[in-house]
């Protein structure tokens, strides 16, 4: 085990109509909020009214409009309506992507210059707005972590940040408020806290007990996942993933070790990137073709992973086993099933060149990026 | 899964050297410190020293002597030397019971009434002085929870309690600062681990992914800790057990339940009051007799626990499980085992009678005592 730190100040609120406490929590930063969120969604299912309703002695701004692979644009106009009307916190109310957007706003709004400064360690950050998350999608992690991604069309990257400034003061997750979330989006939102647990897994460093907690929440993601395709409108297995997706991402799979590897994500922020293909869908298709590419120099690995989820005895089997799974719950595991065909490849190829695709742990050679295309086709 | 929350504000340094840090996150408190430890043994082992030298900058007050099953006196005494010296904050060093303690002075210390008061609700407490813990025992977990147990001589009890404001503010674990405790109090700290997981696993409401995590913090103190009664002085398996005994009670295995059940450590309470038995020791020999006045009951829940830990298949099965397992790294599970003869039971029996021993989710019958204790015998 190397050395390592626990710290997660993040004042987390779990279950039915947690949003209610929303006002109380809300109280201790001031009045003004900036209200941020996607599209229309909220507005649909009465969650904007509830909060409108919940915040009616607090004094609203708004930006609306985030995308699901969130943008820098974005971003910057946010932090203008932060700036300009001085609020004292943000509100996000969404997924991954508009509170990692939340995230960046509260920096920017301190500062005279981008927050992507912040992203390519141009400038430190030093102060934030509080933020406050309601979460309406069970994937990300972000309600309880110190990270955010976002994707900069100027330069053409999307990448991630983690600062203690960023972990959200107070996050309301109510399963009730996932219950709306389609099947599609509820296949990627569990591939991806699985892909999160693996991340950790595959990440530098030895920690048993971490392991073991990586195989405890795939378990559960799985299990409850394969039902709740089968559920939509379950209360109980909402729960479940909701649960897990926070544990796979708050740093408890972390402990013990010195880092994640975040390879298969930055496999995965690139095809996102180009083709505006769903996080956790990137995520199925990235994993089995880099557990291939590295069938043999990660073997004990991969296969002790199988045998603890899935019984499996060799590599093969273990990988087939999340293909199956992956495809049992209705995300796509090859590009063809995204409707990308081969005649992409050079074009993803140089996106993978120039943005270094790349893990902490485990290094992706440039001169192997065709057969990983392969294996992904 | 039931509404709950996750809040855990202290921030833990974890590994090798980590008191190197003391300093540092002991400025932001102040200058003066109450330092709170137990016998002699920080002394022999030559970490009061290196800990004086690391505080040379602060103005050092001491209150020593605290025993293994903390008494209310001794922490009424520190208390006093907090109040007169005025001291900004504690700084505790050693296993529970003066990191238990230390929390109780910290509340003592900002009002002018016995801090048991707190322990039976008879105050309310409003402030406390910052604790900061430097654990030397893999066992206890309360260097990252809001809990402590004391015992009250003059009113014959041992009981706990647990206030957010209690939460230590930095805890330093170096499992180096393990490897000096004998095999016994190693054995003893495994058990106490084991049995807070299985606090969680048996309590109010049904949490799948808390159940798996019991599953994980129970195996790898079982395989860690077996390895470790062999070879007590190595550093990797120390940091695993130690690790694992945070884990067991930091709130992570009661997420999504309404409480653990605690009715083990009632009983395990009263019989280290009784003949100051080491608290592991106690729950070694309780553990077992309770399942098994419970193993109608509990059929289900004990079946599905042996089945994870043991790939048992019955009750019985599982329960000879955790009793050789117990057994075999030095704790007992029989009262005999401990010294204590069948003569002593009306004894013990009218202790249980009057704190009336019992369970938060499983009631323990008066009109069942004597079986219980004849499970133990």
């Amino acid at each position: 085990m190397e050395n390592f730190q626990i710290y997660n100040p993040t004042k987390l609120f779990f279950g039915k109509d947690s949003i209610s406490k929303i006002p109380k929590q809300a109280s201790k930063y001031g009045n003004k909020v900036l209200l941020m969120y996607g599209k229309s969604s909220i507005k649909k299912s009465g969650l904007y009214d509830r909060i409108l309703n919940l915040l009616q002695d607090f004094e609203i701004f708004e930006y609306s409009g985030i995308k699901s692979n969130p943008l820098l644009s974005d971003v910057e106009s946010a932090v203008e309506v932060a700036k300009v009307n001085s609020v004292d916190m943000i509100i996000a109310v969404g997924g991954g992507s508009v509170i990692d957007s939340a995230k960046l706003v509260s920096l920017g709004a301190k500062v005279d210059f981008s927050p992507w400064d912040f992203m390519i360690q141009k400038a430190v950050a030093k102060e934030a707005l509080p933020v406050l998350a309601v979460l309406t999608l069970a994937a990300t992690g972000t309600e309880m972590n110190a990270g955010a991604v976002i994707q900069n069309m100027a330069t053409g990257q999307k990448i991630g940040i983690g600062l203690p400034l960023m972990y959200p003061k107070v996050s309301f997750l109510d399963p009730q408020l996932t219950t709306t979330v389609d099947a599609k989006y509820t296949a990627y939102g569990i591939v991806d806290l699985i892909a999160h647990a693996l991340e950790a897994y595959f990440g530098k460093g030895d920690s048993p007990l971490a392991d073991r907690f990586v195989f405890s929440i795939i378990s559960e993601a799985m299990e409850a996942g394969e039902e709740l395709m089968r559920h939509l409108d379950s209360y109980e297995l909402r729960a479940r993933v909701l649960y897990a997706s926070t544990m796979a991402l708050n740093g408890t799979t972390n402990h013990g070790k010195i880092s994640g590897d975040w390879g298969v994500h930055s496999i995965g922020h690139e095809l996102s990137f180009l083709y505006d293909m769903p996080h956790g869908a990137s995520l199925s298709i990235a994993y089995p073709a880099w557990m291939r590419l590295n069938s043999v120099f990660l073997k004990d690995r991969i296969e002790e992973l199988g045998y603890e989820l899935f019984g499996a005895e060799t590599v093969e089997e273990t990988i087939e086993g999340f293909e199956y799974f992956f495809k049992g719950i209705g995300s796509p595991v090859r590009l063809s099933e995204a409707g990308i065909s081969e005649k992409e490849f050079p074009k993803i190829k140089l996106q993978f060149v120039k943005n270094k695709i790349n893990g902490v742990n485990i290094k992706i050679d440039t001169s192997r990026f065709d057969e990983l295309l392969q294996y992904m086709k």
